[in-house]
């Protein structure tokens, strides 16, 4: 089995890379693709230095899955070609999520739409994969009658540049030197907290925003209410989210946390009396999604709020890209 | 008329004093006091020292109003000594908030609530002012229901040590000089949301979201179903708030947007075809409650989201307090 990582270079590509050497594939080949001005970049994978090559040239190179994370443009361009010849894709960009022919997969929650012969998957946004991972296993608890969410969204989820403005920016502030940039973010990252991730769309809700509530309805195989807030601050690494979850019945916190905790993909840290909730810190280099805070709501029954922590990176995308190919492989091989 | 701040030297004290200056009040003379550490500590007010005296030695001195902001335990002692002899206190501490026979204020929403023989008012937290600003206006457009608001909370919250534990930890990040401090926070507050403000309750909610909570409905004078997610962010000045609001019937934005609007304690910052929307750096330095991202809420009928920014340090404590003051003096006058 050959693999190809379109966007090799990337924050989620490089992340993809790590993610597959940690786990227990029996991978023949990676090749790593980006555009032409990375070609000749090298990468090193298990110790070897891998050779960046132009994405133009795909077709002088044979691998039977490819992970693409190089935005939606791109996508576009590759991918109807690449699944003509039976390349088989995973697509972490918002492309074709919501086109209905196309899987949109959180392995744990819905990979069993995946068919033999399906050649596209699309991978969520990463704001969207740490809270539905959570919200599906609540729905078994209860039907989720509705879901409001406000998101803490940390710059690596705009790229390296975005990462490079907060610390350029930062940096400009403490120690005096360069310009403040407002390049990533169209108000300084540094100190601000903004409400503002992709763009304004003409039901005033920001592009993400609508992501989270069209891709939780279609991850889920259902219309959920579900509103929500996406707001950048000034963090590196981690998504963290405040949720607020209405059931159809009264649900047992004891019930919620024990079935949190059965999840192989989810870490419970919930003990107010020893201080332990998730932050940013915990989730960083993990594949796991942390959850905490979880508390009844006091204005109504039915309802409880709880606090979301994952590595946007991993969890929101590497992770979840890597775990589909582990489906895919494991389809094939049967 | 003679004023007197208690816990000068603090974040709030000195901008108390600011907002004083600012004001056209006209005042006799003010009067510093703080702990006897800071006896002597020099604060300037309108171009002359003034010298910062022991708060022990307080009956040394006439003054006929005080404003506290120097933590519970100070206002509890000293609060009940002054008003028996007929000082007025204005207190920013949550010590008697919750007292049914104190009145807690926020001038636009319920200032008519003090009395020629008021002694005490309390001044509400910091997070609930701006908040209530707003739902108060909205209030008198639909009756609200229910309300879900999640907060993005500056470290200037925690005090000068807050701000300093911020910012020397992103120096030991960035220039690898000193170590990283959890003092006044639980977790690095550097590049981390911490989902804990103030200590946790039986309920496993925090003090601070408790304080949203229950101020919101003696403010509002009735029971309002609000639940809270407080959550410290690493920015230095100024409190946002992702908040869900449903009401009784359906509401026009325009309607809202015109009501706001017209609110003098309200700057409407609400066009995403501009990207226009408030964040922490907006409302830095102001006495205005900034709001923005107003659209309805997809997931619910009668519902809307809205996202509410203010400095916290005025808004949400000196010119709150000041404004208080301000209607005290106009009822001793009349």
């Amino acid at each position: 089995m050959k693999i190809a990582i379109v966007g090799a270079t990337g924050l989620v590509g490089r992340e993809i890379l790590k993610v597959i050497e940690e786990s227990n594939f029996n991978v023949e080949e990676v090749l790593l693709f980006a555009s032409k001005r990375s070609k000749g970049k090298k990468i090193t994978y298990q110790n070897t230095e891998l050779i960046v090559k132009d994405l133009e040239e795909w077709e002088l190179y044979n691998f039977d899955y490819a992970l693409f994370s190089a935005g939606g443009e791109t996508s576009k361009k590759y991918i109807p070609l690449m699944n003509k010849k039976g390349i088989k894709v995973i697509d972490n960009s918002s492309a074709f999520r919501m086109d209905s022919n196309i899987p949109l997969v959180v392995p744990s929650v819905n990979k069993n739409i995946i068919k033999n012969n399906t050649l596209l998957i699309s991978n969520p946004n990463c704001s969207t994969i740490q809270m539905v991972v959570v919200l599906d296993i609540l729905n078994k608890i209860s039907k989720i009658n509705r879901v409001v969410v406000s998101t803490y969204q940390s710059v690596s989820g705009a790229g390296q540049e975005g990462v490079d403005e907060l610390i350029n920016n930062t940096k400009s502030r403490l120690l005096n030197e360069g310009k403040i940039k407002t390049d990533k973010f169209k108000r300084n990252i540094d100190l601000n907290c903004i409400p503002h991730i992709d763009v304004f769309l003409d039901n005033d809700y920001t592009k993400e925003e609508q992501k989270m509530i069209d891709e939780t309805s279609k991850i889920m195989g259902r219309e959920l209410p579900l509103t929500a807030t996406c707001v950048r601050v000034p963090s590196i690494t981690g998504h963290s989210e405040s949720v607020n979850i209405e059931f159809e019945k009264i649900v047992s916190l004891e019930d919620i946390k024990n079935k949190l905790n059965d999840s192989e993909d989810i870490i419970l840290l919930d003990d107010p009396s020893s201080l332990d909730y998730p932050v940013n810190s915990d989730a960083k280099g993990t594949n796991h999604v942390f959850v905490g805070r979880i508390r009844k709501d006091n204005s109504l029954n039915n309802a409880i709020n709880l606090w979301i922590v994952a590595d946007n990176i991993r969890v929101g995308a590497a992770t979840n890209a890597v775990r589909i190919l582990k489906h895919l492989l494991e389809l094939d091989q049967n």
